[in-house]
Formats: structure tokens, C-alpha cells, sequence
């Protein structure tokens, strides 16, 4: 069995300040992470999954509470990422609410709860503590790194600032960096948490109450571009919720039913945090390694050394396989080692997490590739 | 002078109970509308312009507080609608917020706004207020109908209602229903008003107060849906509002800056009523001809006898060129006279507004055909 059951929530402190992009710093932190599968004799195996929006570090197994990681379809025994052969770190990013350092935790400065006070975090200072974590855990270099969507800008950062430090690097339905358009998805999102009432400034958890209505707006946004027109359309189509129209405000389409269910859940039922969510669409913002290259994206992927696999979905338009597309030519322009795919799916963004035969494969194969190239591996099983 | 410089409000005042589409009634009800160009002698010069979500009967002309009608690019003497040929009228919808009868009217029956007990109102009830307003003019036949967006619903809905009451149906950038995902794009909006404290059940004009940042909240959202991922990147890319980051949560990208000043100016400024705007919604998801006629378009269309010009927009992602597909197909089935155009633009569902040779060309083309199909057009000017 290469995954515990119930999955083992572990901690990693750093007692030192972190720099961050910012120009602000962190006294201290600690990020919470799981692992699957064992670490060989000279740590050649290891893969770090990088999470997105609203993920977090329990990526594969069942959780104590009973929950199944995020992306367990994945991952695990005999799986795409198969924990008989890699060892599997996953971390909850600097900003979370899943345990990691972020709003909810207490300030050491203060006493109180970050809140509002905790600083932007950038995909960089992501990387910078994921690497502390990579020391701590005495891994020299990544077999890989995997990740989807805000996870594949992590992966890319890490191949741009640590290019030493991976073998593989697997960007799955990411972007070079956000469009206008997926900017003002998410000011409109954080706009829908601020201008709730109960955010009090960020300070909610001072005033022992939540920003639901914000949060559960964004959340209904942000579900609606991750998912395909055709998709909502095979899904929901025109059905009524109930058997007729009742003209009145109350839902009539299932789909109104859907997405509420969806805002309702996550503001109140996963208790997802209002500053993390804020702090991780500001992230997604910020995010543009080409920026400190000249805005030439070529030039920025020159630094890495890593060999890629990039993977977009037809029906994505959150970012859409042409953003998939400026890494791949990016990458070939520095003659890189570089496969790409662009599976058919109906499922929009959210495709990445999805049953795929295709993506399987690909992804599958490709990991047996990212094996195949662990310096010992003959040695390490 | 075709247009009176400023425009002249007229009003309808219709006394009998109208009854809606959801079972309910109005006891009455008034109609403000505005018309440009002199109708002739026996009346067959005249068009019908129906507005979109956020519009209303100003759309052509300068009016008394200086402020220029929405598509006064489009209807003018020698313009594409050329108001020294055609009567043109355009009347505020029913539910509407500047002037026609609608939530911020007084009920006669109360005394009072009526708020949220406004009734839901259809394209079906728009256009039965529409038909009132036709016989009071003493018109027997509209030369055409044009409507972009909500608009070229209402010409749709016309040409099914009442054939016989019109000679050609001009339908831009519009849809014959909405998508599941149009719906959910509603939705939120809808939340976002309603989840506003200042919404007090729609009472809020009671309450002496409007619920302006969810209003500004759905506007901003909306107004995402009209412009195209591309045109969003001419437009602003991700240019900085200031010289440089300032990782807070302040306005960094132009587009936030943007999108925020558009809700506000919305909601403030434009004193835009929140009431009207989740009716408009709504009835922009209820509309769906189709399910009248056993949900078959074809069947649907066949009650049509008016030539048809529909058009679309290559970038319009709100109501694509396959919404417009879906309704040319459905008149073809009928071997119906229809003129169909795909307009190449990067606007989006706004291009529709906006300045475009072809499509100026293909219009004014159309036009002068409506205008030639006048039954004693000789006699008329």
C-alpha cells in the first residue's frame, strides 16, 4: 500500500524570514504537506505537485475526515502517477487556508489572526518555499514537477528560478501569464468578497463572521469559466428545475441550481477562506515570468533546462490551448525538449481533473518516461 | 432636419389590464418613446427599434440634457436607418427604468413604487405593449423591425406573434435562447444584486437607498460577456494603471480600473434601477419561441412571413455566429427570404454598437431593400 489510509497531514517550519516579491517579508512559516508512496535510496523519485486555486496539499487518498484528494484519480497505486514507483509531496501554498501559513493563522507579530494583513504572495514566493520544503526533505533534484492550471505556472517558475532542480516539468491547462479578460474575471470575483458587507475590511474573523454572499459570487464566477458552454449546455441544457416555469425570482433552470449549490458549498461547507481567495486570484495576476526577461517569453524559458510536457483542452477558454501553444513555441525556440498535447474534451478548464483516455495516455506515458529517466532507477525499486 | 433637435419624449398611456405571459396582469400601463423622420401618408414608412438589456427609447438624436442616443451612429438623416426616409420608433420597455411603466413607476393600486412587485414581463408581454403602441400610431404595417442583442429577440418574438404586422425583421447578435451558460451569467448577476443588503428584497426605493455595488457588480460582470478575450487584450493588455506594481489590492491593471468604472458609472451615474435589471434578465432567459411550438425552431419560424436579415459577429462570444446559425437554418427550413451576414470584428456582442464598414455596408444595403419593398414608396417622400 503506497498511499496510508487515512492520508498523514505533515509539517514543515521555517524559522527564518522569507523575502517575498513584494518587497515585504515573512517572519516565519510553516507548510503543511502530504506524501505518497516511498522516497528511494538516493531520493531520485520525487514529485511535487503543485496545486491551484482552490486546492490544497491532500492531492491523492483518503483523508481522516474521509475525503479523497483532489486529484486521487491521478495518482496512486498503478495510476498516471504511480506511488509504487515515485514518492509524491504535495504542499499547501504560503496564503492558503488548509494549514499552511496564511490569513487564518495566527501572526506572530501580533498574536491575531492575519487577515488582511497577511501579504500578496506571488507564484515566485511560492517557489522559493517550496524549495525550502525540497531541502528539508533532503531531495536534490525533482524527478518532476506537476502541475494544473495556477499549479503549471508554479511548475514553469520552478523550471525559470530553479532549472537545477527538475528533470520534468509537466504544465497542465496553464497560460504564460493572464489575458485582460482573466484579469477582470478576477477583479470582478474579489470585487463580489470586498464589497460584502461581512468582509469587514478583511478583518471578518475579528468580527467572528464570514463574507459568504462574497464568497459564494466568486466561487459561482469562477465555477462558470471553468466549465465549457457545450458542457453546461449537454449538462444542464434548459432544464427546469421544477416541472414548469413559475416567473417568478426563485431558480427555474437547473443550471441557476447547480451554481448556487456550488457558491453555497464552498463558502460555507469547505469553509474556503475570503483572503485566500483573494490572495490566490491576486497571485494568478501577478504572474508573468517574462516580465523580469524583457516581457520576451523565449528568453525567459531559456533558463530552463528541463524537459516539458504541455497539455491543453479544446474546450478550455479560461486559457485555451493558444496559451498552451506560446509556451510550446517558446520552449522550441530555445530548442528545448518538449512534447505537447491538445486533448479533445468537452469539460473546459476543468478537463484537467477529469477521466481522459487520451490525456491518460499521453500523461501516463509520459511518466513512465519521467521513470525511465531516474538516475537509478533500476537501483531505487 | 429628420431628428428634433433635442428630442421630444412622447408618452402612450394605455388604460385597460394587460395580461401577462406568467398568468399575472398589469391594470395598466404607459409607454414612453421617442420617433425621428416624418411617417407618410399612408403609413408604411415606419420602424419599429427594440433595445437591448440597459437600453431604452433614446436611441437616436441629442436630448434635452445633451446626451446622444445609443445607436445614433445608425439612424439619422443618410445614415444607415436614414430618418428622411423612414418613421422611425423606439419606445422604453415595459419593466423599464426610464419611463415606461416599471418598478420605480407608481402602482395604482398602492399608491406606492412598485419595486419588487413589479411583475416578471416576457418578450411576448414586450411586444402585445408594442402592438398597442402600433395601433395608436395608426400603423398598420412596420416597413421593418430591428433589434441587436434582447432586441432582435423582440423582432423574433414580433415576426412569430404577428406575422401579418410586419415586412422585414432585422435580428443582430442574437440568439433564439439562451444557453445554459447565458443563463448561469444571469444568475450571478442576479445574486449579486439580491445578495446586496441594500437590495432589501427590492424594496430598496422604499428604504430610500439602491443597492449600487451589487448593481455595479452585475454591470461589471455583464460588460465582461459583451467585449471579446481579444479586443480586451488590444484594449489594455496588462498595462498598470501606475508606473509599477504595487502588490496590494488596489486597481493594478488597466482593465480593473476599466471594469470598475464601468459598474460605478452604471449604477451611480446612470442611475440605472437594480429592479429592472434583474427583470431584463429574467426575460432574456425566459425567451424561447421554440417552446410554444413542440421546442422545434423550423415550426417555430414558419409562422414568420417577414424577410429576414439576421447578422452576427465573429468575436460576439454572448451570442455567437452559431446562435444566429441556429435561426438562419431554421428559416431555410421554411424557404423563408432571409439575408444572413458574419460580420468580422474583434468587439464582441458589442460590435453590434459600434462602427464596422461591412457591416454598415451589408445594413444600409438591407435597408435600402425595406425601403424599396414601401407599398407606394414613389407617392410617400
Amino acid at each position: 500500500m503506497s498511499i496510508a489510509n487515512p492520508t498523514v497531514e505533515q509539517r514543515f517550519a521555517f524559522k527564518a524570514p522569507l523575502p517575498l516579491k513584494s518587497g515585504s517579508s515573512l517572519p516565519e512559516y510553516e507548510l503543511v504537506y502530504e506524501t505518497y508512496g516511498e522516497l528511494n535510496a538516493d531520493k531520485s523519485n520525487a514529485i511535487l505537485i503543485c496545486h491551484a486555486l482552490s486546492g490544497d496539499h491532500h492531492v491523492a487518498g483518503i483523508d481522516a475526515d474521509g475525503k479523497k484528494g483532489w486529484w486521487d484519480g491521478y495518482i496512486g497505486s498503478g495510476k498516471v502517477i504511480d506511488t509504487d514507483k515515485f514518492f509524491v509531496v504535495c504542499s499547501n501554498n504560503l496564503g492558503g487556508c488548509r494549514g499552511s501559513t496564511g490569513p487564518t493563522t495566527i501572526n506572530p507579530q501580533t498574536g491575531k489572526v492575519y487577515g488582511a494583513d497577511f501579504p500578496i504572495v506571488t507564484c515566485k514566493d511560492w517557489v522559493e518555499s517550496q524549495n525550502e520544503l525540497r531541502k528539508y526533505l533532503g531531495i536534490e533534484q525533482w524527478a518532476a514537477l506537476v502541475g494544473g492550471s495556477m499549479g503549471g505556472m508554479q511548475v514553469m517558475q520552478w523550471a525559470i528560478d530553479y532549472p537545477e532542480k527538475l528533470r520534468h516539468a509537466i504544465v497542465i491547462a496553464a497560460a504564460p501569464k493572464l489575458s485582460a479578460q482573466n484579469i477582470a474575471f478576477n477583479e470582478v470575483a474579489r470585487r463580489a468578497i470586498m464589497s460584502d458587507p461581512e468582509f469587514h475590511d478583511g478583518r471578518f474573523l475579528d468580527q467572528e463572521t464570514v463574507p459568504k454572499s462574497g464568497l459564494a459570487l466568486a466561487r459561482m464566477l469562477g465555477h462558470l469559466t471553468y466549465l465549457s458552454d457545450d458542457m453546461m449546455g449537454t449538462k444542464f441544457g434548459r432544464e427546469l428545475r421544477e416541472d414548469k416555469l413559475k416567473y417568478n425570482f426563485d431558480v427555474e433552470f437547473q443550471v441557476e441550481s447547480y451554481l448556487r449549490y456550488q457558491g453555497e458549498k464552498f463558502a460555507t461547507k469547505m469553509n474556503f477562506d475570503a483572503n485566500t481567495y483573494l490572495l490566490m486570484t491576486k497571485a494568478l495576476d501577478y504572474f508573468d515570468p517574462a516580465a523580469d526577461y524583457d516581457h520576451d517569453l523565449s528568453k525567459t524559458l531559456a533558463q530552463a533546462t528541463a524537459k516539458f510536457l504541455v497539455v491543453s483542452f479544446t474546450s478550455d477558454w479560461r486559457f485555451s490551448p493558444q496559451r498552451s501553444h506560446e509556451i510550446v513555441k517558446a520552449l522550441l525556440d530555445n530548442d528545448a525538449d518538449v512534447s505537447y498535447a491538445e486533448i479533445t474534451s468537452a469539460h473546459g478548464h476543468d478537463a484537467f481533473l477529469l477521466p481522459n483516455d487520451h490525456y491518460e495516455g499521453v500523461f501516463g506515458n509520459y511518466m513512465q518516461r519521467v521513470y525511465d529517466d531516474i538516475p537509478t532507477a533500476e537501483a531505487s525499486v
